[in-house]
């Protein structure tokens, strides 16, 4: 029974035991273990969601009905069940199967997903989509107690708890996020976990009311025990309830029978619900339930031991530990971060400043802005994320930090093509993002050392917003001896007839485009830029004149980034002449790894150097 | 006593007694309604703090405790207590008083605010540097209900309920966002202001403890009293005790013995503190009593009668006037606002379509990707927001919206220089924001019929995310004869020297501009783009090739907007000319009317000719 996960069909779930189900929860989630140890890829939070994902494939009519995935990396058990067993030899692979949802892989996949909290919204417009059209088909939003924490969530719920149309809201309650969940919320949901299921609320209470003692009990006590029992027993009130949702559960997610059976009792509501599930993330692999946070997103690894390959050390670490030696010096340095603390490299940092440092949760905006009031208030904070995250807080960095001028520092990390994540996590606008806010500047350092002296520079000695923004991994090049100078640009080698500017990894595609010119008697000047904002005015038109066309290469969407604003420097001071903008084109940017999308795209040297040629060479 | 509302001393509020107190306020009020019917501005909210603001300065040591107005359009009175009053005389004109609080006018402000939701965050932020530092004022948060529907508070609450850092959150409850409040919210805090207040809880319960019938009641009835009483006297929790917040009320909000009360009690809590207070807005004025949504913010009018000149059609009603008759056409097409369904002009779409319009609350986050949701399932979604509030959503327009290529509409209200609301609500980073976008295609009309052509087109003929950007208030332009047709430029006139590009209404400032450079000899050609992205490649470069120079000018910031891809453009196709980009600079642009801020900022007719003389002739 069950042998094809490679290649399953939703309808062998049809009119199944439980036992049943519980066997294909077994040869599912070795089945994971087992692949992505070989690809790698989002591990804890899919064996989580392994019996959560089967019961609503036997309780519901997919594809008719519709799931959204919060997040979506809980999604593998789902691609499995929905026939994509086979792709998982591909998974987050150039070409092969995504991580993430996609409507174009599947007619299961009904809204894609990749950044958090937005699950809720996409299945109100669904909901009320259905609803106008007259249909009837079910919409289940799943999503983390990680999530909730993201204020979008809250204007989903407000939104749709008011409305009548029917949807199942499903909390995977985990009590992680990447990390561990932070702030009141985990708190709150810890107390209702330990409640008494809210089904099973009216036998309890004829029993909490048979032992209701008549006389006797001082009155203080009475007071005290009627609360409590009231509290577990009587008024199933949770914050959902409050916000217009139906609250069923605490629902063990391990559970099948109890899953099918809250899906059963939530189907026949004619409103919204939520049902509260409560899972282990890692959950039947030992390795992952002792370390949910390593197994949430895992490199290759081995099976029986769950050792994975190190990664060497990386951009994110080395702005961790240069933030923890200059918050040493400087006291008033504090460090924020919404809920990514070891992908940002920041875990050192709050352990031997724990004072001074700020999970949010996954709360991007509220990073920001909280960080507006600690540097309003003489403070230097620095807040590291994600590139890609960080457009979350795109008002609040300019409304709030810019028009401000407060003196903030953005450490932005995995800057540009991050790789297997594919299009949602691709940090290819803060450039453009960033550069249009007024008083904000921007960095990027092409190796470590550079970004050492670059935090250095923008924690103690720069006024106002601040960002620098540093790749995925830890691709290096040395731009020249000169050391970083706010604003200054560094030759990295001189050349008479191109001058080409790059900034961060793409310094050294620049150099390996200078190379291959070099072989057609081209010779090439290298700016690296350093600062992106303010540019180098002098150096790179001084550059520009002597030479005959320019090159700009960064890592980052061809529209309004560097490239535009040196064309922009250009047309200011009227300098003339031949300019090419290298960036990545302008639509979604696929998965697969940094150079095999460099590739794809031409952004590697191969593909600029031929670009250049044509140009250079026509007309 | 009192009698320098004008000049006012807050000295003057130590030691007074309610009464002396409650005076005062009548002294406010009549001074802020014959000032606003002077000047305009926020009337209601303001009248409706009078009370709860005098009370405030009166309980707290200002400006060493700290205070952060929310949305700030409430800060009026804040601003004739800490002594601004004459201010009031230029309130929001050029050069004079802001109409939101600026930490550049007073020290009594504390952070600069406009945009709804971020109060908690920042006095969060202030609060943790305060613990750091080990000082010990007093930080205070005052928002409204309508605030409270935004998700970055409930990001602030989570965060901040869970910290220890001593808060003080005042809710100012009048059941209104700028229209009525919406979401499930309004009715839970409805439920929550009929309670009796949480302070007098302990009388109640012995109370309600005293009734408690020994036997004889049927036990079904006994179990409904229980949970009722239990609900409204014993449990004090509220959401905001879920999420860690101490909550006290509700409050009478224009009750100054009350609220001194309640405040002292909050000082002496060390820990995050709630209170409800209920506030009528337009308080003591029956016109704006009757009609707050008209008295938010309001032009001049006649104290007696509270009428108000008529502004005239302007572009938001057209956009409702036009989107009314394509859904009466189109039952696919859904309106979606985010609280503003009055200034962004879909009332009548509201009542038309009743099934297919969604108010979701301050939520521009939700909105759009709940948008995506209709989108997503056959749905025409038209999303009707201010560029200043469209920010907000910058992460789900991009990830939600275009990388799917879901054909959702942005109706781009008060795109450009928005006038008296000052930096905080221009309407100038619309165009790069977009721009960079994947797949998103952006329009500007220069006139009504081309906004409802552009409409018209964008619901029923396009597919994909498009956005059409149009200013506040009724700025017309012919732009030929030629009628709209997506990626067309039109030829408004043709010349010989300069190309000028322009868009929107700077088509009637490069007409204005060709005019003076006619009389200097040179001849332009003027492009009117409307469809900003993509570019009219062929027409743009076509006049370009023929003239000497090209001129862009646009109604936002000059960094990554047209102009920029312009240049982009020029560069692809190896077009040299002179080229000359007008926008707004890179810096907060302050308030004072549209002309007058396009004549400070050179982008006026007059500042453009003379810039254009300048690089013409020069070199």
């Amino acid at each position: 029974m069950f042998n094809n996960i490679n290649n399953f069909n939703p309808d062998e779930l049809k009119n199944r035991s439980d036992a049943e189900l519980e066997e294909l929860c077994g040869k599912i989630r070795e089945f994971l273990i087992h692949s992505v140890s070989k690809t790698g890829g989002h591990l804890a939070s899919n064996l989580g969601v392994v019996e959560l994902t089967t019961a609503i494939y036997a309780s519901f009519d997919l594809p008719r009905d519709k799931i959204i995935w919060d997040v979506g990396h809980q999604s593998y058990v789902h691609k499995i069940l929905s026939g994509r067993g086979e792709g998982f030899s591909s998974l987050r692979k150039f070409g092969g199967m995504s991580g993430f949802p996609k409507t174009s892989e599947s007619e299961y996949d009904s809204f894609n997903t990749g950044h958090s909290s937005t699950s809720i919204s996409a299945a109100l417009g669904i909901a009320r989509a259905r609803d106008l059209a007259g249909d009837d088909y079910d919409v289940i939003a799943v999503f983390g107690d990680g999530a909730l924490t993201g204020g979008m969530m809250f204007e989903a719920l407000n939104d749709a708890g008011h409305s009548k149309n029917k949807m199942i809201a499903v909390l995977n309650d985990n009590a992680m996020s990447i990390s561990k969940n932070v702030g009141a919320l985990p708190a709150y949901l810890k107390e209702l976990r330990s409640r008494p299921g809210y089904y099973r609320s009216k036998k309890a209470v004829e029993r909490f009311l048979n032992k209701i003692p008549i006389i006797g009990l001082p009155m203080v006590r009475f007071i005290k025990r009627v609360k409590r029992m009231i509290r577990l027993y009587i008024i199933p009130t949770t914050i959902f309830d409050d916000l217009g949702f139906q609250y069923l559960g605490p629902v063990d997610g391990h559970d099948i029978k109890k899953l099918r059976s809250v899906f059963e009792r939530a189907k026949l509501i004619d409103a919204p619900v939520l049902i509260h599930v409560k899972t282990k993330k890692g959950r039947g692999y030992s390795p992952a339930e002792h370390n949910p946070r390593k197994f949430h997103g895992v490199s290759e690894f081995d099976v029986d031991s769950g050792d994975t390959k190190s990664q060497g050390r990386d951009y994110s670490a080395v702005f961790g530990e240069k933030l923890t030696e200059i918050a040493s010096d400087n006291d008033k340095v504090a460090a924020v971060t919404a809920a990514m603390p070891t992908g940002t490299g920041v875990v050192d940092f709050s352990k031997k400043f724990k004072d001074r440092f700020f999970d949010v949760g996954i709360a991007e905006q509220h990073a920001v802005t909280m960080c507006g009031g600690l540097a309003i208030t003489g403070y230097s904070p620095v807040f590291a994320v994600y590139s890609s995250f960080l457009q979350r807080a795109y008002d609040q960095i300019l409304h709030d930090i810019c028009l401000q001028k407060l003196h903030v520092v953005f450490g932005v990390d995995r800057a540009g093509i991050v790789g297997a994540d594919g299009e949602t996590h691709q940090g290819l606008y803060d450039i453009a993002m960033l550069m249009q806010m007024p008083c904000m500047s921007v960095l990027s350092p092409s190796n470590f050392g550079e970004l050492g002296d670059m935090l250095d520079y923008a924690v103690n000695k720069h006024d106002g917003p601040i960002a620098i923004r540093y790749p995925r991994g830890n691709i290096q090049t040395e731009t020249g001896a000169e050391p970083f100078s706010f604003g200054k640009a560094a030759i990295v080698c001189e050349g008479s007839d191109i001058t080409i500017t790059a900034a961060g990894r793409m310094v050294k595609t620049a150099k390996g485009t200078a190379n291959i010119l070099a072989k057609k008697g081209i010779s090439c000047e290298i700016i690296a830029l350093r600062t992106l904002k303010p540019l180098d005015k002098d150096t790179i038109i001084k550059s520009a004149k002597k030479t005959k066309m320019t090159v700009t290469i960064e890592d980052g969407t061809r529209i309004g980034g560097v490239g535009s604003a040196i064309l922009q420097l250009f047309a200011d001071n009227n300098v003339m002449r031949k300019c090419m903008v290298s960036g990545f084109p302008d639509e979604p940017i696929t998965h697969g790894s940094i150079s095999q999308l460099d590739s794809l795209y031409g952004m590697d040297a191969k593909g600029i150097s031929m670009r250049i040629l044509e140009q250079y060479t026509g007309e």
